[in-house]
């Protein structure tokens, strides 16, 4: 029986001392070290962040063979894939190989097929061979054990969907569930952004939590999205802006409100300088959620103090109770938003 | 009797069209103009903000007449002393001209002293004659005027403590107001930063709302800043720790609180990278307050979803309702807080 790591992984740290797994430059990937409050995972496959996969195929001039050869040596100087020049991860699917016997009140068992959903940049990871590089998804197919710590948090992969569309919309699977939290019966709720990925799974989710008494307004930028959001119910009104003009979005949110402000904005708008936007158009002790990780912290307080709006603003965590069930029980209950999934982030 | 404004000031935004005044390059300080929802302030001084300062300063070479004339023309040119290398402004003194009549259930009469707590980079201002420049304390006499908008809040200036005292307090008064409201009987509580001047105001605020079977833990630097906490009674317990090392502080913190993680934890630390010091230590459901300006949006985000928090982080809002009471309040019922202000602040 192995000893009880630490419940974030720090027992895993080599260099330099004093940090979590994801700050540090090395960390142990040991995989014959069995700690007791460890999942030992076997790798299928490494969904390699976006900008991670760039800089390497670029550094590589598109080389299929560089591109292995380059992340197997990043893997075996740091003990995990985190690219040291973007600094992200991406994460990974894999088998149950060992579930340590302090976490034998999981529901989990040998053999189960997970996502990780904590990022590669803090998951020590061994390969044993490359087996395929699939550089137009970013995917890399690989022999190998990858350990979860105690407080990791992973999907088991449901079978009655695809795993491409499980994993598209686990991606952002903390928007609709911190939605599904914050908004209540008879609210008014403002989406940014409710085109997107995560904004069609929050303006789904606010319609459900804030009932036919509540008011969801999505803003979003082209008629096609307004178009499909109308279509399918997923707002009661749609209104075409530009969340960069602060005092246009304000107008017409408004309007879409009967004159009156929003208890709940909640931003999925992927550019910088929305937060004006998001902020205007709320009622004094109304909630701000940024989901968007292009928000800027200093602007978002300052902002608020300027035009005197006693908001609460909260920053979009990942992590959310229930995320994964809540995010995959959407996709089961509605057609249209698996329609969409499967033709636009498959 | 004069139209209304915008309540935001939106009216006297020049140029770019569609923004709000504090984004404007250039807003209208035509003071002969009356809003029925504005207020007409006789201006004092200026408080620049000091990075603001340094820069003009500089520019200038030290000479003050240099230094005069560098406002005058930023304040002409932009209708507003809103410094185009740093981009930020500062606050001012002044008093009441002239209420719109909108405002008239306003508790503020013709001649009371203020000081604005919203950032003269959004505030109308018309300046006609500088009288002194005080350059150590980054401060400006002069005759002229602004306008506060329906929007723009502000403190009465309090006749029963110094002019600097009051504005050193006020300075930071979001964050008691906001320690105030998210704080319960019996919660504990981490304050990162104690030892600094807001640190020390969420301490004094904690200990109020925790009362004696709440546990409020400081974490500062310095040996100093230990002894000064601990003898104010202005905390329970304090460790010494670097925000920058999130593993010791979470070791030295839990062993404080009896082993237990944190109802709250309130970030005062003014260097980056102090995201996970303030997140590890506190419980499933429990809040994070970021007040620090040095908190980094993606680092907040990522860092809880890395290691499965599912806790609910604040951006720290400058702006509470009732923040300048409840600010002075506790700087009037402690001698000691007012002691180690007037020694350290002003």
């Amino acid at each position: 029986m192995g000893q009880k790591g630490d419940k974030y992984g720090a027992h895993r740290v080599i260099e330099p001392a004093g940090v979590l797994t994801q700050a540090a430059w090395k960390i142990d990937s040991d995989m014959s070290k069995n700690y007791s409050n460890e999942i030992l995972v076997d790798v299928i496959s490494l969904n390699i962040d976006s900008s991670s996969f760039t800089q390497i195929k670029s550094e590589a001039g598109g080389d299929k063979e560089k591109i292995g050869a380059k992340i197997l040596e990043i893997v075996s100087e740091r003990g995990k894939m985190q690219n040291p020049v973007t600094g992200s991860g991406g994460m990974l699917i894999g088998k149950i190989a060992c579930l340590g016997e302090d976490l034998s009140d999981r529901d989990l068992k040998v053999g189960d097929k997970i996502a990780t959903l904590v990022s590669l940049s803090l998951t020590p990871l061994k390969i044993d061979e490359i087996t395929a590089i699939h550089s137009d998804i970013d995917r890399v197919d690989i022999k190998g054990q990858a350990i979860l710590f105690e407080s990791g948090i992973y999907a088991k992969l449901p079978d009655d969907m695809s795993e491409a569309l499980a994993l598209a919309a686990l991606d952002v699977a903390g928007a609709p569930a911190q939605t599904s939290r914050l908004v209540k019966e008879g609210d008014s709720v403002l989406v940014l952004g409710a085109g997107g990925k995560s904004g069609i799974l929050c303006c789904y989710e606010a319609m459900k939590k804030a009932g036919p008494k509540g008011n969801v307004v999505g803003m979003c930028r082209s008629q096609e999205d307004r178009k499909k959001l109308l279509e399918n119910n997923f707002c009661h009104e749609v209104i075409l802006s530009d969340a960069r003009k602060p005092l246009d979005v304000l107008e017409k949110a408004l309007k879409a409100n009967s004159g009156k402000e929003f208890d709940v904005s909640i931003s999925c708008v992927n550019i910088p300088s929305a937060e004006m936007a998001c902020i205007l158009p709320v009622r004094d002790d109304g909630v701000v959620y940024f989901f968007s990780m292009a928000t800027d912290f200093a602007k978002a307080a300052l902002g608020a103090e300027g035009v005197g709006k006693d908001v609460q603003m909260i920053v979009g965590n990942g992590y959310t109770k229930n995320h994964v069930d809540i995010t995959l029980a959407a996709i089961r209950e509605s057609q249209a938003l698996r329609d969409i999934f499967n033709a636009k982030y498959i």
